[in-house]
């Protein structure tokens, strides 16, 4: 396998996480985040070259089964005698919350990610939440601007290194961020507001993630803003949500990358793969959920989301009105 | 005019409400489930039977209004010598909490809906939140089963009259509530969960009201359950969202009612109404926004229902598939 014109160059952490949920909890299964993109990309069928760090007690077969599913490594430090990052953490009963127990930096302690001379010329760029400065060393690395640039943050960024932040999203197509942060971001309290205000820093795409309540596309064209809802797909039971908001911008860029658009259209359907993807990885812990869609699956989740929207089909030649 | 077979049959409150927001303050303007029910079905083009009682401080310019907009208040009674129900209430700033300051009873302690006679054979019942014996009693008093019968309630009577509550919802075919509601009803997390639960209670449907985040319509046709989901459309700000709740639930029945239908599709278009009237509502205080909605505004507001939904446009002929 090699780096092509469709592969997505994905910057993330591939790490153990500990994880205790209502439904129960596992001890130091495989996580990160640029785990859970890479393989949420593979799913819509183009490579990840994944740029992280890990150490030598990370398993080998693991690398192997994603390297299989079209991951490569080749960005992928590997350091010895030093220990993967390890983040545990516990949801609340309702699963809108949870409490980090404990976070080991580790091999991230002294991260600096390299980009491999072949992947310099990607053309689909994922930078997955990590420090703003490594992100912005990772742009800074490459040769020409990709077709598109996501970027992944949280609070924890905007509290410790806004002006760091503001400098990558300023430089990124699409943003992706929670209700809460987008708020804090823009300091509006209406989403149409804080999203008029964060499209104006930078990025041509806002996407706000609701988690159980969906996710909402926005665009600024030409000055009107543009607006997609997505709404989460009910499932029976949320298992372990952890990794969700990551499987979910690896089945956008992936989405983008398949199709090698970048317009409005693509970027509703990306949202919506996203979506999908990231219902199968709430429903079991850890990259379970992920690692094991077919297509039959996937397919039958994104008719379940075109269905639970459409409410004037018969009417199509007729709208609605009063 | 006169109760005919679209004439909506509406049991609330008509009151006055003292109302804080981030957006400002209202000293006892007039409010009531009943009220905003009232001219929210009206907007939909049927007339309103309102059971509700009143104190001689309610505006005789407030009444004369309502009637115009097509309301009928022969089921109202006038106290004389009584104040009308009052609420108070305070906003949180993030607008998804609020605090009750005060609540006087008044004529509402004593309250015993009478219908009409008139109306007895009303087709399109709304019960507006109130206490479940008093929705019990307007539906012991109708002369046949309605077409629909919609019932709206809250988490104070389920904390202090879940049987009485229990004992109506078997009764009705439509259950409005929040999704904590849902959860406290059913004693289900998983909204999925909570659906079948409360639809094996009695309801044909359930609407949850998930406020900023919308609505969910769920139907078990045949034991498999069906689901809609409607956004809220986003405001550019919410001014005061007293009564939305209330004025959903108008526009659904009054839709029904216009219509002269209860089957999911219509049910799927009755709450893409209620959420689009709804809207106004939260564009300012009080009844200003609900009752000066023009045709237009409606029919461009349902159209960016439609809008903000829709994904796959240009792959009608061929659904999106990876």
């Amino acid at each position: 396998m090699s780096f092509d014109s469709s592969s997505v160059l994905v910057v993330g952490t591939v790490a153990f996480d500990s994880i205790k949920t209502p439904f129960g909890s596992r001890e130091r299964i495989v996580g990160g985040a640029g785990t859970y993109i890479g393989w949420s990309a593979s799913q819509m069928g183009v490579s990840a070259g994944l740029v992280s760090v890990i150490g030598d007690d990370f398993p080998a077969a693991e690398v192997d089964a994603m390297k299989e599913a079209g991951m490569m490594f080749d960005g992928v430090e590997k350091k010895a005698g030093e220990r993967s990052f390890f983040w545990s953490g516990s949801y609340h009963m309702d699963m809108n919350g949870r409490d980090t127990l404990e976070t080991e930096l580790n091999v991230l302690a002294a991260f600096e990610p390299v980009i491999p001379q072949d992947w310099k010329g990607a053309k689909w760029l994922m930078l997955g939440n990590i420090d703003p400065k490594l992100q912005m060393s990772v742009l800074d690395q490459l040769d020409n601007r990709p077709e598109i640039v996501v970027l992944d943050t949280m609070n924890f960024w905007m509290d410790i290194a806004m002006e760091p932040l503001k400098a990558v999203i300023a430089r990124v197509d699409v943003l992706t961020i929670n209700d809460e942060e987008a708020r804090q971001l823009s300091g509006e309290r209406s989403l149409v507001k804080a999203a008029r205000c964060i499209l104006g820093m930078g990025p041509r795409y806002l996407i706000i993630k609701k988690g159980e309540h969906g996710a909402m596309l926005f665009h600024a064209d030409g000055g009107e803003l543009e607006y997609f809802y997505c709404p989460a797909l009910p499932l029976e039971d949320v298992v372990d949500p952890t990794g969700a908001g990551d499987t979910f911008a690896g089945g956008v860029i992936g989405h983008l990358a398949a199709q090698r658009k970048t317009d409005f259209s693509t970027m509703k359907e990306a949202v919506v793969m996203g979506s999908a993807l990231a219902s199968f990885t709430c429903e079991a812990f850890g990259t379970e959920g992920i690692r094991s869609v077919s297509k039959a699956a996937l397919n039958a989740r994104v008719e379940a989301f075109r269905k639970m929207t459409v409410w004037n089909e018969s009417r199509v030649e007729r709208p609605v009105t009063v």
